[in-house]
């Protein structure tokens, strides 16, 4: 196997030399003032990146922990829960939200598509009885979006909860926690945050917590207690256990560097390495795995592979050959990403990206234009600075 | 507030600098074959700490998580437990099985006392019913231990399951799992191991997985599954959530050092660490927590405090005048810890540890021989090395 | 001007995770024992990489601290001296030879050009006085090498004391000190071995000592001092002076990578990068600065500018617009060099340099075919793999 | 031999994790726009340290390559030199002095001793030719200081240049450059700065300057070459060899927690910990090396040594059975040192410094208080803070 010479994978994202020596400092006692300093700038910081002033809850695992402790918390039985289902982790949530008692509507189509507001709104005039809604701002495994803005102010103006999945949104499209009236929302540090990952992100809102309260099945004394977070952290200034303080000097080294760059600047930034990886795909000769250009995330650029080749096959020949890897499909289709995420959305990544792939199809039996494929993208970069 | 010039809590502990560096690792994607063969490498590593050839599990969060998912894995309703409490994990551990179904038994003592293998025994002559046990090894906030040989060896012998709660235990304290028959045991990378918090470190015996296995309400599609990562994980290489790279790396860093240091030589260095704070902490004056000698755990020596000084003061002054992290009760009692562990389990941190917390002492009122402290405690050290 | 992407350039080079991780070790008294064995293995290794049994000095300081300070040391008043010129550095050394009072002979070509070893043997027939040759075995700011093998050989058998620069030869090319019978040779870091710069890595053979012994003027008590490092260090175990303990420890961890990789490994590798880099230029409509094939070094490929394009005026744009930091001739001529080196000798790191620099030139006005450039490369990348 | 667990030494001292972190920055090109800022701000910081708004040649080597490359600059044939000594470093000024053609004059009193300003004002006003002074304001093998501020200042009345060695004495005592019209003033980052080793850092005022230009031998083209570095660096922004990046870095982090603490405060730290220290070593029943304590330096405390004692074995004792690594008296004398500078300039460092020689020597024979010492040391931090 040929040593690893570029990580271009859909998070956990190479992360930059400061984010790395974040990680690295000195570890201290968890109730150390100065680290619980650190821990409340990190919650403010995380506020800041999620234009909002919610709480914010930083979760000691990975984002998933997040998905399932809201879930948990915010379900009652027999409530009726809208899902929109665009994606593998859309696909998800509904069966948590099935298991854990809810009267599951949703509303699903291909792995290629963006469930519209328009369908959203027909459903709930249809449906009233709707108290929560749940979607995934970004589906990572087939890189395509929601439209969260339409989607989360609907659901705000009719006072249906909502519960939004955007771990690789955030830093990637716009992500207006406050104005939009999001609820419940959730991502993490290793995505477009250029982080690394063992974080969950959370910002819950007034409303979001009122029904917390009201639920007694709501978990308590739990690794999956947010309830637990709220009371013994934010209450009393106690955790509810060891925070994993290396992760959080990580964090924060992270969301320095996003917030000296500034917001808009780190959005602006994935959304033009994007159009380059787009133009540079599209003249190779390759063919986007969604249907619309309209619906594909700014953070991975999601190809389309023939039948004939297996997108495992074919992550593994530009890892193992050409030391570049890719992130491959992940039950969402057969395809493979193109990832500008975080460190990586910057330009010349994307070249590289764009070569490696292209020439290891090419291995593949794909016949396709790799030069034409850079100009493109050089052109657009060119265009652009 | 003074700046931290020593951190000398009881865990998570002031890591060394090769565990810095590999928390700082290039982050590389959890499905890059380097990074599973990391993983696996761990694995492999923490059961050579553990002796034993059990599974180990490493699942993304603080140890508690690895309790809590493993009491949800093991208990059915109405099975007989037998907790152990000598402390506030046990007595946590007790509200947990009772919580989550159990019919609980419990042999509980004084939180500076510790329960003996013949009460254990006694116990388990009179209610044959019992189908597992939990202990807690050593408990940090009192700094006491278990007698986890003798007890774990009893049951193995009557067929009971064992579940052994030894986050600060494992490297502080002989853990021979294989040969005590140890069936779920669990510790943490920010002890005794020198490293961060962020993993819990699981090994869970093929009799503890039948019953898990046997047990329709063991968790999962959970952060909480063991099952999830025995079937996902172990069996098809497929991880149920990202894992935490960094940590992971971090992890390795610390057990690389534990091994080439030598398990047993990293045991007798913590409890050379412990004769001479003893030493030290008797000479000086104080008193120790614990009513026996033989119960005071080798990673933390635990201080009785006089009624009339608050723990947390003397925590607090230790930090805030002198730049000293010390570790207070955390609610075991009005106790103030040296800790001597991981990276710090060296001599000259327990000369810091016995004169910041004797001067604290002295400031508060509290008349005690620093000097005789430092002078026994380098005593010990002149003799042993 | 546009962050930083890429550093590609001809040295400092961009180094990696792992030697970034030796700079940072903790800094050690130099009088520990520690840091002295760590000084006494860095010896060790640079003496393996350079296939030697000669002394290793390390002076702190740029390679070029041991340039001058073998010069100084070696030359005589009178001594005849052949200095080989074919780039800035060759003719440096000849001022240098001039100026330590020697007898200096030259023989000059372009500096996109080679002294062939046919001449030099012709020079040497014609002149029985030359005592000492100087040649620089790769002229980086061009890009050429010299036929260090038989050039060296042949003095060797004639009994001329050699003085080679090699800063950026050693692990680029072949480099065998003891088998060519190499006198004085330096080296640096910070090129194709992928470390910092900060250190001057020397071997002198016994010949050469005799020399420097026998000569009054050779200079003591000074930072140019050999002999100092000789009799102080290498006779005492005394350092003349404080040593640079993080560019030692950073030092070490780059010689243990390319000692585990190996060291032909590591010249092969730069071998292959260079034949991709040369097919992607000259596939691209580049025109390489060296008038041969067959004197461009294996580790940074010169190309020549148009009369009208100033190569500062390609660096800056390459590195203000497009955040790829290239170098120029730095005085060699108006070129501009890709360079692979170190951790950029890798395959991708190549497409960076060759899509950065072509559509620099794009941009001031050079028609050239990118993608052919590109697809060129990576033809060379597949059939190698 | 034991671990090493504390380096107390004299320099180079144990640095911060941030400064480490600074030595880890990824290395940039040096012409890198990026990294010539680094460059450009680190003098505009040594230059705030120094209080001057003289030059500030950063030298690419340890402190010494600066004092000789400043000997070498200003002597010219015959000049008077004044030279003072009371240690090793004055001694050793005073043979380049002479060998660098100057008239050398000296002041000499014993190493444990240090020259008064009325001794050299009697001296000055009977050489009425003397042009120039030296002086070693922090004599760090015998831990003495000098009286710059005094001495100083009347050479500046007089017209006489100053040559100031202050490689321990910056940040470990005031140094007014500019208000005590100091022209030529080295020092370096490993001693009070808290960075490592590898550079030197000097002022030059405009008078040095003009001296240096009209001095036909002051090197040129040459790694002891300050012209160089004012023609080509200062002046045309081009290194007149390649600088050491990371430990360029890494005095930027070195300065940056200098700069952020505050001058005043870093020196104040320095003054606190000698106090410590100095009460402790006392009431342990040691002795000091220096005559007076007015003359002893704030970031050393020298200990003299009966003569049965020899400090290497003292220095080796602590060092192998104890892993606390202390300096002795490198040539200066029959002592030991505790130091305090830099991050060990902090309280408890000095605590274990103290515990560990009073307990080398108790065990090598001497009867010492060693808990009187703790005590009184004790008192101090708890009086002052």
């Amino acid at each position: 196997m040929q040593k690893l010479e570029f990580t271009l994978s859909a998070g956990p994202v190479d992360v930059s030399a400061q984010t790395l020596a974040g990680l690295a400092r000195p570890i201290q006692y968890h109730y150390d003032d100065d680290f619980k300093a650190t821990f409340r700038r990190c919650e403010a910081k995380v506020a800041d990146v999620l234009r909002t002033t919610n709480d914010v809850i930083i979760m000691q695992g990975e984002a998933i922990l997040a998905l399932e402790a809201g879930l948990r918390a915010l379900i009652t039985p027999g409530m009726h829960v809208l899902n929109l289902v665009q994606g593998v982790f859309g696909k998800g949530t509904g069966y948590w939200v099935s298991a854990f008692g809810a009267n599951l509507h949703e509303i699903e189509v291909g792995y290629d598509d963006a469930v519209g507001a328009d369908r959203v709104e027909e459903y709930l005039d249809a449906h009233p009885e709707i108290e929560m809604l749940c979607l995934v701002a970004s589906e990572t495994p087939s890189g395509t979006v929601s439209d969260v803005a339409a989607i989360g102010s609907m659901c705000r103006d009719r006072g249906i909860l909502t519960f939004i999945d955007t771990v690789s949104g955030v830093l990637g499209m716009e992500t207006l926690v406050d104005r939009w009236g999001l609820d419940y929302v959730v991502t993490g540090p290793q995505k477009c945050l250029g982080g690394a990952p063992g974080l969950a992100l959370v910002s819950v809102s007034p409303r979001a917590w009122e029904k917390i309260y009201a639920n007694p099945a709501a978990p308590r004394d739990s690794y999956l207690s947010l309830l637990d977070f709220k009371e013994k952290w934010l209450g009393e200034g106690r955790f509810p256990y060891t925070p994993s303080v290396a992760d959080v000097n990580g964090l924060e080294a992270a969301l320095d560097q996003a917030l000296a760059e500034g917001v808009d600047e780190v959005i602006a930034r994935h959304a033009a390495a994007q159009r380059l990886t787009m133009a540079g795909a599209e003249a190779m000769g390759l063919t986007f795995w969604a249907r619309r250009r309209e619906i594909m995330s700014a953070c991975v650029t999601s190809i389309r592979l023939p039948e004939e080749l297996d997108n495992a096959t074919v992550r593994d020949h530009a890892r193992h050959k050409y030391g570049v890897m890719l992130s491959h499909g992940q039950g969402a289709g057969n395809l493979i990403r193109l990832s500008h995420m975080g460190s990586t959305a910057g330009g010349f990544h994307s070249v590289v990206g764009l070569a490696a792939l292209g020439r290891t199809l090419r291995d593949l039996g794909m016949p396709l234009d790799i030069g034409a494929g850079v100009e493109a993208a050089l052109d657009i970069l060119s265009a652009e600075r």
